[in-house]
């Protein structure tokens, strides 16, 4: 019998870092998590201690703050392929380098109609993501958003469906519909993106969630992830990840009290969770 | 050697529920999380195990949904006094009830110039928080905010302080200043506020922070409470409990670097934590 | 209209440590999570910005590790007065030092019926603390326990209860207890206690939950505590906070099925807590 | 341009269950949180909103409680098979199942020599997994291990690594090792196996961690795997992901303190991570 050793990669992950750049009295800040994996030749160090080809995690996160102080950061994307491009070029033992980011959203701090030149609100819980997979031929960038929580209070029904000696599910025309938005986006062209795209893709799924009639979570997904489709020439795929939050009406018979839609109690667990990727033929 | 049965209660946490209406079209919700305590004459319920004063915390469960169906939920200060005088009035046993209410805020999708009629996004990590706690004699109401995060770029100095041999911190003219706001404060009559002032409220709070030449966080948090205790004839006594998020400049002349306040890294471990309560005389 | 600094403090938290030692081939390993808090004469910190009485907080920290270093740390209560001593001692402006420690527990790998010399894996989400709070005429040291989950299967009801009109809760013979203990107990003489003490303490705590006929969960609470001041002539008070973990029967009546003490629900929210101080007279 | 319905599944997430048996006074518990994934045919769901081919996630859950009930829970993976069994056999719709269970792991409670018959205590953070992929062809069955924190004091060293420009990095000849061991084994043949084998292999990577003299985590994690595929002809595959838990020694010089290897500060972020897939040829 052999042992093989098979996909494997090592890195430094939960890097953190916020880069400010003031101009003109106004202070820009940027946060961000990062984390990275190299993939490689890394046969030796793992059956044999050999840590030649290694280059430690340590060094990975004084390269981060060195090419933050060297480099302005446009957008998480382009900090991201930076990094990727830097480690690819110095380390010929790594095959593939991958760079994840988080970006915690900060909001200028509005007073009367202005905004405030240097006080930032952390906006929510909301973060913004990106990542470059690349190797020497191939670079791919996938933008993205995690933890943002949408609720519509109408126009959602979940009605019809498959019936077995264990459904008690009601049918319902007029249900709370709530989810918590994951997607990644796959751009055709790996260029960073500038962050008006960003924000476009977010509020066309925003308001699709909350104009579409729906006849359950996956018809919701589907047309989220359709109307960014059409819309963005440049994105080629897209991913959602949608958690049912389950509002669930209080029986409140037994008091004798009627609940038409007012008393409703939320819960975390068990939820449901609908995941599909829609593509461009 | 005898034993006695000192300070106690007992009650439901985490009580979960969404309250919705609709006027006209346009749909509210209200989300909160409660928690009820109640504190009374149950000496026999520890030392004998005899149930006959212990109303079920199930029972307050119940209760909670059915006051809720039963009575709109104009705050969340108000929800808990209605809670507060009905477990009181039913429940001759208890000396004190208390009722903490912790909501999650939702703002509404703004779609152009507009709102969203019932499609809300979930603002924030932010909680309003509100408390009664009640007697037969006296009802004590708090209002407050959790998780408000906040941090400004500049106008804020560490300088001048007690140094001794284990002191190597240097001394900052101009630092990032960061923090989670954590305030609890106290109206002078035990009447529910408006939804106006707790949002008058945490805007002083944060242009106030935006505004103050800051010779500490000490110094910061004591402006602040100063100023709603200034601006609100209706509050007399404020706390504040601000942690002290780092924004720890990174040292790059190993690297041949300068760092003119341009990259920073964020830590949550170890932090600083000031607190203070500010009173009217 | 005058403004008055009440009650307030600062300090550093969340201050991470692992002090090793080696003897004769076997390693000893204890990790501390602390939190230090000052207060004294530090009005003019706040009000006016002067800085001269405030030892930062990064010198608390600078301080805990040369103290780790000079100090072998035989128990978490030893090494908070230690703490505090040092602290009292060289700052004249504070009038009360207060540590809080949290023991993160390890325990030596189990190899055949023998302990490794030097590797340990994480004994679970319970945690040790300890707490000093110390004055120039006084210091208060208390023990404890947090995160300990246990459940009985059996020998737990809670019948005979209050009842009105919002109560649906079933009397229960025979239900599943659950809860995570979180105890703090005072000792008599502000002397640390060996880690002996505290592990009988804890088991005291355990076999009572066990073995007690439960009519509530404040009846087992009771016993528990009785049982500790009872053994442990050195404790002079104990306080205890228990939520009840509720593990609901699931309802199977609908498929055709009974459940006879089978399948359980478990669920986080919402639960009971309860909560109760004991004292020796 | 044509949009297309890629990769997707639904299902139910975050499904808590305590079984319990008695069996000659002896109490028996098995705490699972359980996902269920469907894939299969639903296309029309997406794109139409029609809910004809949909089994709602609420009959996933009843299904669960009612199973639980009919049969007695041996090991977690005999339960997701008989889950997955089940559902694939009543549901033409799906081409493929997938049930992933985490066990809540109890220990029951000492008391001297002996094991208390109903009482148990929460072990650790510690949970063992499985999981089952199956078709209608083919069933795949994972058994691993989340959560098992461990830590060496000595015998690790990482030497001889690469350096670049941004290292800084000292080489260590006796650093602390910690790590979160994350493991996955796959079996060979689709059957659940006993709760031994699980116990063995669990044992076999804590040895091994313990008495390898390590170069580096991959030459760790690479030793823990061939271990297991060494001893276990059942297993063909397994994968590690291994954070590194740094413990970074604290630099007292400026204090006039030496740190031989005494005082740590463990940190969580950023951290190291070392991912690999061994297999047998």
């Amino acid at each position: 019998m052999s042992i093989r050793l098979d996909e494997n990669n090592y890195g430094k992950q939960r890097l953190r870092l916020l880069r400010l750049s003031r101009r003109d009295g106004w202070h820009h800040i940027k946060e961000l998590t990062l984390g990275i994996r190299f993939e490689g030749d890394f046969e030796s160090a793992h059956s044999k201690g050999d840590n030649r080809k290694i280059l430690p995690t340590d060094t990975m996160k004084n390269t981060v703050y060195a090419l933050a102080r060297q480099h302005p950061i446009k957008t998480a994307e382009s900090f991201c392929l930076h990094l990727a491009d830097h480690f690819l070029a110095r380390n010929p033992q790594t095959s593939r380098v991958r760079i994840d980011a988080v970006e915690t959203l900060w909001t200028r701090l509005p007073i009367g109609d202005k905004s405030h030149a240097y006080t930032f609100t952390g906006a929510s819980a909301e973060r913004r993501i990106a990542s470059v997979d690349a190797t020497r031929n191939e670079k791919i960038i996938h933008a993205g958003i995690e933890g943002l929580v949408v609720l519509k209070a109408t126009q959602s029904a979940f009605e019809g469906f498959l019936r077995d000696e264990y459904t008690t599910l009601k049918e319902a025309r007029n249900r709370i519909l709530a989810t918590v938005i994951s997607a990644r986006w796959l751009y055709r062209d790996a260029e960073p993106q500038s962050d008006a795209i960003w924000n476009e893709v977010r509020q066309t799924m925003l308001e699709t969630f909350a104009d579409h009639d729906s006849q359950s979570l996956q018809h919701t997904l589907y047309a989220m992830g359709e109307a960014v489709l059409h819309k963005f020439g440049r994105i080629r795929e897209i991913r959602l990840s949608l958690p049912n939050k389950h509002y669930n009406l209080v029986d409140l018979s037994t008091f004798k009290l009627d609940n038409p839609d007012a008393v409703f109690l939320p819960t975390d667990e068990p939820h449901g969770l609908i995941e599909a990727t829609l593509r461009k033929d």
